[in-house]
């Protein structure tokens, strides 16, 4: 993309209506309106192709981004902190271990103490089912409060990092993944796309993966088929957004019992475990009483139950069922690939490796859908705030 | 504050003697002269306000700003990273238990080793009594060694983020704090400060906050009151500085034996757990010689005796006593709240939450204390420089 | 140096041929030419005399410089972080612990995941023989990969912090630390080197300084001499390249049975302790297979092993026999220290005590080494962006 791509792409964006995005968090795709899920998506694309023309893309002189990981994380977590020194941040992790958190402080005054100079929050809390978008909501409350109060200068604005119920930095960078592929947003509509349960040897992996596509891709007119053995059910609520947005979108979304099914003719396929909803709820009541012999019997019960649908894999067979044999493979990374990283997996190795470098690339949207979060939620005219960076035509490689 | 207010607080920054700060490090409030404390405050309220006006304060184009944590923290270690990132320093954790310090390098050593490209280190070592202010003295002597031998290009400033003796950036905030609450640092002359020991189900806290505050307050003309049961003595040198404080400032220091008395009239009152200095004595000395069974009598023992001064907690009655029934009451934070994070605590709940806004605000003002410590001990004429970085008016959010 | 001498050194570099360092890695010393060797020397002493003449060395607006540390580190952790901020680059560490690898991520994908904004990466593996340098190459071949099929914007270029065969930041600094002793590269030519097993009461410690200082110092013309206990070989390969190297720049190697041999005379001593090769091998298979007994038996044999050359420490004896009885003394810090850090060690306190200064100094120039090694990688152009850095003139310190 050269500048007057950009130039164009900087009009696109300042035709969408962003003004609820400023001073605003990221938590859930479905909370946000199609034009500011297509606002995030060019702005993206947007700060890509800055970079990529070694433009600078530095909004600030100055200012924290905190980062709060809840769980163990690689690729989120270095996304994350190239988007925030991409646009002039620091980055501070607050590592809960080392804090005074242990002194019974409450979420509200931990907001607000590492929020004095911080611009952006990145939360990932995403192990126990029904806490993770409740613990964002009461920090961005938390932060809201303070800055109404004058405690904080400024609303320091969070992005969801994966939640218990969504994972938006990931469904958002796989919608550009297949912006990029099929060749457009408008192109999306009517593509089959499955996003699948499938075999993996460990057990308690989140939902907000599924639950994620589903929440999103049903908004662009794409027919999305949900598969997953009896008792792998998502949270019925995302269930019924997806439904909802199908019929907005004038897409569709089904659910269907096997990977076969959901297969067929796809042109997009997303096999991937999860643990059962009503696992991820007993193991969350186990956690928290510390009941550690209880916890092993339920890994013990539900890896025996997962070993029931060991066929459900991504195979080279499955995959010709797909139109014309060369349905697009997604993936969230990393995979549990079978003969490679365990026996029997989600995919079978050679096509895994027949599509590494579209995942790759699939992952290498994420900074850049953090930082346009960042960005939109900073700035009050994005548009013309791209603008002016474009005509200080600062490097980034000096 | 607009630009011309900020102008006169430069003007006032410059009438000051700033001296002996310039390569210098802030260890001690009681090591510092009256300009030097009044410095101190100005370039923290400057550089809030340029910050605020959304001017930037980079004073570095980059450099290590080197942060050793021997306790947990949460408030200081972002206040720390905010005020550092502010200047245009890059923070970098000395994580001791990722470093070589186990194979036996000595602190001259390490010192050096971490300063090659440091501007400041900030250290908090506050666990062990007679440690962390030897340690910081260790290190200081060290880097001084290393700038003159010209091992090290500059000399690599102190900040002392909390020691067994003295917090220096909390009681500062504290300060800044009660100049913005009465109108001025000339309004605290007369006003009565309650510093008191409060109960908590807790022990080992550390000395220097109460330390702290009577070593700082005592300077400002204010009638200063500490109270504590019996045996909970602070150390014998500090409370003589608060003495020899207060006959210089014309105003008073004076110990009683029960927190009514010290409310009674209060404008200010500071209710705060601490451990009897003979504990943290035993504490020290038991942690050395890693006698886990000695730790756990030793807690039992203080607990059960802090359990015999339950009744020393701020209450809404004792609150009552205090001028007008309205003091403002003060906290470093974390608190324990009877009630919310403990049984019974250091103060009752609806005096907490009446008071937690100016807490909060009350704590925003360590990070600039912190950058104004920073500031003034690597600039030789700091005022200059501010009116240097007006003049620039480069922006923070471009 | 002053502005004319920094041009000059430019000029010098100017005249290097560094294509072959551009995009590339510094991995060996030995994959260098001569001119890489010089023009690596010679870039940082550019770096430190700017930025001790407090120009900006910022090359970058933004990006990462990724470390990833398997191993403790004081000393090249923080060199690593001042070098990165020197240039404008954010570190960001892997930590590994934190992160998804255990999930069975290999290092193709990891090496890409982590660099999608990143510019460098830094490694220090050097605990299993025939590792850290397999690792090094596999993260290398997997970003060449992601950089040549699109999926990295940029290729990160990696400095190896030390791995199992060389530590050329280490050996690196060493030369310019003898080159500015001596007065000149040049000068270094003909003067007799001891790289010297010495006793240290530990066990396991990485043969890569020795390593690397034979095969880096022996391209200088230098009469290198090892000297170690029966047992205690270095690996062939590496020797082999010590002879191929000397026999090219008309210097000299040679191994002898006795640390008084190779001292004798010596220029420059470099006594220090490390592990034999067949013991390194023991311990990596051991460790591969957590035979925790067996470690212990492994780390008794060779400690007893060890104790039967505890005579080889470097005394005021031992310095005497140098030339002039004056030889510069080196090591890479933290040396064990005779009574000091341990009962017996490599060098009496005495001596170390005296070259504590040179020692420091040593150490001092690893930052600039390694912004070096980042600078010639990054810059297709280094002499050209350094001048156009001096006409800058931007201050480091504003």
């Amino acid at each position: 993309m050269d500048k007057s791509d950009i130039k164009k792409q900087i009009e696109a964006l300042a035709g969408k209506n962003t003004a609820g995005m400023y001073q605003s968090d990221f938590l859930l795709t479905w909370d946000k309106s199609d034009d500011e899920i297509a606002a995030t998506l060019i702005t993206a694309e947007i700060l890509r192709a800055m970079r990529e023309g070694n433009l600078s893309c530095r909004g600030f002189d100055s200012g924290l981004a905190v980062s709060i990981f809840r769980d163990h994380s690689t690729r989120t977590r270095f996304s994350f902190a190239g988007a925030a020194d991409l646009l002039g941040l620091a980055v501070k992790d607050l590592d809960e271990e080392k804090s005074q958190i242990a002194h019974g402080e409450t979420v509200r005054e931990t907001a607000n103490m590492i929020s004095f100079l911080a611009e952006v929050v990145g939360i990932r809390d995403d192990i126990f089912l029904g806490e993770g978008h409740t613990y964002m909501k009461a920090v961005a409350e938390a932060v809201e409060m303070g800055y109404r109060e004058g405690v904080l200068p400024r609303r320091p604005t969070l992005v969801n990092l994966q939640c218990d119920i969504d994972h938006p930095t990931q469904s958002m960078s796989d919608a550009l993944h297949l912006i990029h592929t099929f060749g457009g947003l408008d192109k999306l509509k009517g593509k089959k796309v499955a996003m699948s349960w499938a075999y993996s040897p460990s057990y308690g992996k989140p939902l907000s993966v599924p639950q994620g596509i589903i929440g999103l891709l049903t908004r662009f007119g794409m027919e999305v088929v949900l598969a997953h053995p009896e008792g792998y059910h998502l949270m019925p609520e995302v269930e019924e957004i997806a439904v909802r947005n199908s019929g907005l979108s004038g897409g569709s979304y089904r659910r269907v019992a096997e990977m076969a099914e959901a297969f067929e003719g796809a042109d997009i396929v997303y096999p991937k475990s999860w643990a059962p909803f009503s696992v991820m709820a007993d193991r969350t009541r186990l956690l928290k009483q510390n009941d550690r012999a209880g916890l092993k019997e339920l890994e013990n019960r539900c890896l025996a139950r997962n070993r029931e649908f060991v066929d459900w894999e991504c195979t080279e067979a499955s995959m010709r069922s797909t139109r014309d044999g060369k349905a697009l493979y997604l993936h969230c990374l990393p995979a549990d690939i079978s003969g490679v990283s365990c026996e029997r997996g989600e995919v079978a190795a050679t096509v895994f490796e027949r599509y590494r470098r579209p995942l790759y690339l699939q992952a290498g949207y994420k900074p850049y859908i953090i930082a346009a979060m960042m960005f939109l939620s900073k700035f009050e005219d994005p548009a013309e705030k791209l603008d002016d960076m474009i005509s200080r035509n600062e490097k980034r490689v000096l």
